[in-house]
């Protein structure tokens, strides 16, 4: 077998063999295959493709070539959800304990923020003595008696991904649907979940910005998690504005507590609760989604959710009572108001333009090793749709010091915008996509 | 300015600009940008394609990316003739004279063969004593005076092209109409040609099989060369069957003599007057190609170019009246016949088998490395149309050993196509391709 024949074959549209993927990605990982082939080969997908059933061999050979977490001993049913990145996406921080509540564990592995978008670590993070660097060891402990843990990647996880990752990054090869899903598959499924839920989020503060796009993404993860035997539910969720009042860190974290006292933002419970009852039901616990939904509410209710959050930040080094303290108050003393221009109808809150200014502030990073700040960020008094009265403040805005703040408000005062008549009503969770066949091979129910 | 915007520019289709293939090429060749940048780039111009202003653009990078030859001092006008290979192809031996007889200086740099098909160094270097690596002062010298000369390309001349050649080889990205015309049209104006013929060839021996790709090149070098300020003339010829009568080193040069002395086969004649004609039209030496054509003839009736080919050989270390005395004798001494199996018409002499054989019996190379032999070959007695009986010998073949003859035969066997009816006439030069105004723009004429 010749890399370079491997590489033809996918330039002229040919479906490969495992084989084939095979000897090109474990043989890059060896350092027997150059860059230079596997860049080509990158680009060659790009404009090819990938059949389900390449993407699935693609994803299990990226899978097997580092370790994978061992939750053998422990309790199921394992279910994540993973999220394609957003601004004031906390949804991970409320249904996992809320999930936990009703008997599902759930193994959750995260990332950083990064550009606009911000990163579920780095919010853990800002709550004083929070660790996100777990041993597997810790991982399976908390795992098993809070029903959900927080990490990061290691670095034996999917070492395959972190090798293309990086050469796609310099080669003009990221946005390809295929490897984008197998990276994000094969990093999934390492760590244990054994059903996935994922929210595919398009619009301006989305990584795809275009919803048919997004929608192609969804279809590749459902459709490849089918060929390897994983049920997958992936929905597609509106990220044009911030979800929730809340952007920056501990900012997020104080939303994610008032979302688990029922004290949340509408757009984000309402994403927070279609996710969970997703996973509820590829968990089995429920015959169809608005059961499962039902069953989160009540739980959301019972306060059980809350507390398992509380018992997950000791389990990870953090001080529950700290973090009540800290509470309304932990908060960069450097802050501005935006104030409504005119009167009128708040039309639309860019997202992307707000997640851009969250870099500024200190919330984001533009390079994986920046610092990132855990007082900055932007709480929002008013929302899309509401009426505002000139001079009436619409966000508060913190930032790590007064240098970033008067960088970022021109962004903040752009992104707002006012108009005389109210926006059209727009839908949050604007489809879903699941395998039809998915329920008579597991044991999960079928399409609603 | 950085290597993956320029990636993805021409990812997404972007006509990219000089300096951004500037960038590209130079930080390439000077170790600046990293191969696999260059391998996805490369398999995106692939799919992309490239416009025939960015195609001028890459050619003059890779131009000036090494030495060119300087042959200011001499008179001109530079004209030179490229084929794109194909089997039997001995057509430079003989125009090369021919239109230095005419007061044309034919600057040429010729490769050596690969693969099935043959080379001009190898043929030339056929004749004792002849030598094909000249110094720029010997090519400006014999070019001079004999008004061509024959040498390998130096290694100093489009350096750019051997890195990215080599990378194109591995990384499936040789098939690439801009990135060929690019390799070859940088090598043929750094020899110092001032316009140029290319014989474009299609069908089972050449490097394009079909006949639409082959059009695609010719019209990319006729365009590019536009671009460029070169005018450029394209002819497709048909390189289905071996061209002559006659496919080896030494008996090559031997049949390049008979044409030279007007007892050339039709086939071979009727492609060396046409390109010819064309040489001398792009010379401004006729008003059309028809009456160029006539020039030819007359030149090749007076004898002159015989005797400069003559000179040549001596000038480049050859002794002519040891070629006289060789000629018809110096054979391998390992030789066989093929014959016909049956009486009928020879309907097909497949020369990609022909040419396969030629790398069997010593006539060619598979890898660069791999020495020819002078005396091996094949000579048709028989060819496309021709009535033959049962028994009849069609080919002579003499190896460089008997292992290779008896490895040859029976390919040449199976490349000979007998049947009851004679084949359809061809078309050997199938089109012309030029640029309609480039007469307006240099000393030529325009289309005929």
């Amino acid at each position: 077998m010749r890399a370079v024949d491997i590489i033809m074959n996918k330039r002229n549209g040919k479906e490969l063999s495992r084989d084939e993927l095979e000897f090109l990605i474990r043989g890059y990982v060896e350092g027997r295959i150059p860059d230079y082939q596997v860049s080509a080969w990158a680009m060659a997908v790009y404009f090819q493709g990938m059949t389900p059933r390449e993407t699935g061999a693609l994803t299990e050979i990226m899978l097997h070539s580092g370790k994978t977490i061992d939750l053998s001993g422990i309790e199921g049913p394992f279910v994540d959800k993973h999220s394609t990145g957003g601004v004031g996406d906390k949804t991970s921080l409320i249904l996992a304990p809320l999930v936990a509540s009703l008997g599902i564990k759930d193994p959750m592995m995260s990332g950083r923020a990064l550009g606009h978008t911000g990163g579920t670590l780095d919010k853990l993070e800002a709550i004083p003595g929070y660790r996100t660097n777990l041993s597997v060891e810790e991982f399976r402990r908390i795992l098993a008696t809070t029903g959900f843990a927080m990490t990061g990647q290691t670095s034996e996880i999917v070492p395959a991904d972190r090798l293309l990752y990086a050469l796609r990054d310099v080669t003009a090869t990221v946005e390809s649907i295929p490897l984008i899903t197998a990276s994000i598959l094969s990093k999934k499924v390492a760590e244990g979940a054994e059903a996935l839920v994922f929210d595919v989020k398009f619009g301006s503060g989305a990584f795809m910005k275009d919803f048919s796009q997004a929608e192609q993404l969804a279809r590749s993860l459902v459709e490849t998690g089918k060929a390897m035997g994983k049920p997958i539910i992936a929905l597609l969720t509106d990220m044009n504005e911030p979800l929730g009042t809340m952007v920056g860190n501990f900012l997020e974290v104080e939303e994610s507590l008032d979302c688990l006292e029922g004290k949340g933002p509408e757009d984000l419970m309402e994403v927070t609760l279609e996710l969970a009852a997703r996973m509820v039901l590829l968990a089995g616990k429920a015959p169809d989604a608005s059961i499962a939904r039902q069953l989160c509410e009540k739980a959301l209710a019972s306060g059980k959710p809350r507390e398992l959050f509380l018992k997950n930040v000791e389990a990870q080094g953090g001080k529950p009572e700290e973090l009540l303290r800290l509470r309304g108050t932990y908060r960069s003393p450097h802050w501005k108001e935006v104030r409504a221009r005119h009167s009128g109808y708040i039309t639309h809150i860019d997202a992307y333009d707000i997640g851009r200014a969250g870099v500024l502030l200190g919330v984001g990073r533009n390079t994986t090793t920046d610092p990132v700040s855990p007082t900055a960020g932007i709480q929002f008094h008013h929302r899309r749709g509401e009426a505002v009265q000139s001079g009436e403040t619409v966000m508060t805005v913190w930032g790590k010091d007064p240098a970033s703040l008067a960088e970022a408000l021109p962004l903040l005062e752009g992104a707002l915008h006012i108009e005389d008549a109210p926006p059209a009503p727009r839908n949050l969770v604007a489809k879903e996509i699941r395998a039809h066949e998915m329920g008579k091979e597991r044991n999960t129910p079928g399409t609603r």
